[in-house]
């Protein structure tokens, strides 16, 4: 049997000691498993930018990982936990949204955890990652079958995460999805719907800035010069050369885009 | 036999090479453990923060398991180095009163390492997560047995870390142990103990702020609202609902605080 | 057949989806391999800075350990990937100077990546660490033998990483290499080589400070004073004993020193 695999993906930061009580929880239950951290450094509380990262991430991670995520600023009310299974993956999380990504293009199998059995007991009101999602992710790696989790739902929230609207006969709006630590903008703008701008004059408004330049690479540009590039996720990215386009721009994610494609 | 687990808890940051060489010290000695991080992001030099962090993490690990701690202001001083049994873990630390917690919790037995045979020579006086901690704590995951790192001793240093005072008859004085990523301000009123504020009105003073509300959950009180919570550590917390309360209020850890329960 | 390990240096920071791609990618080719993370936090875009953090972390991992290093502001320009062999080691990097540090000291023979077989297609041009690094240290991990993934060049890029020059007859300039979590700065000036300041007066001209005060280990010097220090790397470093020396001075990596010995 293959050793079971766990990604975490959380908010919690690493100043704390809620990481390392999520892998002891973890570690006490299924001692085989190999624990991997993807980020804890998640903007808090940002459930559509983790919603980005994990719909970035699971893509290539191979059947029967199980991923971990925790971005739960309800925690503790009635939003339930849920296991959902997606391209041969597990993913464990509050039904809060930050499936989303991973919702929209997979066919996905969503149980409500509802047995007490795999949860740490008492169930805290402030930290789940430990009592629910740590001990269930566990569990499963042990070879506990999803079913045995709970019931199959139809209603998991899911955020409305869109593609741009169309609101001109050349013009699209659309919204920045992210700000990476480079500070390219990560747009919604696919790069494959959006290829037109390859071979026909374009300007992208953010912020107070227009860009007109298309790159093919970051070091293209000049030093500082705001360009677009077809970013490694597939998004159009707006970036500078060796330098932070966000701090340039002033733009953070959410921050609305307007593409023009004469 | 089963693999052995080392966890790291240090002040190092991640900026630096420093955790990456102890990692490595580690994995030459004992490939066969798995190196797991707990935090590397302690408050530099707060052996506080450092025993609390500790005294959080450790309740949910296994036996067996070994915690190097490295939270060392002291380095290459006369200092000494330790080896802490308790809770059936080990704990391998600089004696400064990093295992304080453990050690006021737990029935521990704590030696002074002093073979210089599981040590790197020659040991350096700005170093010894490098020369002392990683390779002890490697040398135990191999087999060593506890006694042949040093002798026991009895005066190892604890911290004054108490509970809150009683300073009136309705008045106690506490506070703050740590602030977590979120602003969450963790106290150490324990919520056991001080269970009363379940029925009776009360006050807590924190700064030139008084919070007289008690919350379920994090997402019960107004957005921004300071409110007190039972925390999942077992200490009464002071939060703000999305917001960070610690920088609403502007304390940190070490600051005082009143509790009046009518 | 020891399990393969690969270790993880990047500038990625942990708020990104990055590293958790480059992990999966690894995972899903060598999914019995360790991954070990060395740092993500290297400051964005200086190789300067990747190369000392490598140097200094390599010499402590054992024979047969994959170091992936990625800072790489010359993504999808045409700077080549290479294969180094050293110190019995492999280092995969894009071919910009990272590894310096480690060419300098070791005897190293390094290839050109140029087989396509063992990487990502299609290659992005702004995402390598997902593309060609990952996939080329697992499918090492799993055996692939050096030469599969291309030849032997003798033209890699090396940084000009130079001792300190002597500019009088008492007088040498040197430069700080990195200023460390806790504000101390790594200088280029070799303790063994410099040993005659433990014996006869010297004053470290940086920024506006003078240091005439040698100290054993950081706890030596009064609570602020600024002392020059035997680092643990073997660079002598100015500290302040509790406080930030760098912050102190105001000065950061690349800064220029002049030391005089009497």
């Amino acid at each position: 049997m293959r050793k079971a695999t766990i990604t975490l993906t959380t908010d919690f930061g690493l100043s704390d000691h809620f990481v390392g009580v999520m892998k002891g929880v973890i570690h006490r239950i299924a001692s085989e498993a190999s624990i991997i951290d993807i980020t804890h450094e998640l903007r808090t509380y940002d459930i559509a930018e983790a919603a980005f990262v994990v719909g970035e991430t699971y893509r290539w991670w191979p059947a029967k990982t199980i991923h971990v995520v925790v971005v739960d600023p309800g925690v503790g009310t009635s939003r339930r936990p849920v296991l959902m299974e997606a391209a041969g993956q597990h993913f464990i999380a509050p039904d809060n949204g930050v499936l989303t990504v991973v919702a929209q293009r997979e066919k996905a199998k969503v149980r409500e955890i509802t047995s007490r059995k795999y949860l740490l007991e008492p169930v805290s009101r402030t930290f789940h990652g430990r009592d629910i999602f740590a001990p269930c992710a566990a569990h499963l790696a042990r070879g506990v079958r999803p079913a045995q989790f709970g019931k199959l739902i139809q209603d998991h929230l899911r955020l409305a995460l869109g593609a741009p609207t169309r609101t001109g006969k050349r013009v699209w709006t659309g919204v920045i999805l992210k700000v990476d630590r480079f500070g390219n903008m990560i747009t919604n703008f696919g790069a494959d719907e959006f290829s037109a701008i390859k071979t026909r004059p374009f300007e992208m408004a953010v912020g107070m800035e227009k860009v007109r330049r298309l790159a093919l690479h970051y070091a293209e540009s000049e030093p500082g010069e705001l360009a677009l590039i077809e970013g490694s996720s597939g998004y159009l990215e707006i970036c500078a050369n060796m330098a932070s386009a966000a701090r340039r721009v002033g733009c953070s994610a959410g921050a609305p885009l307007e593409l023009t494609i004469w």
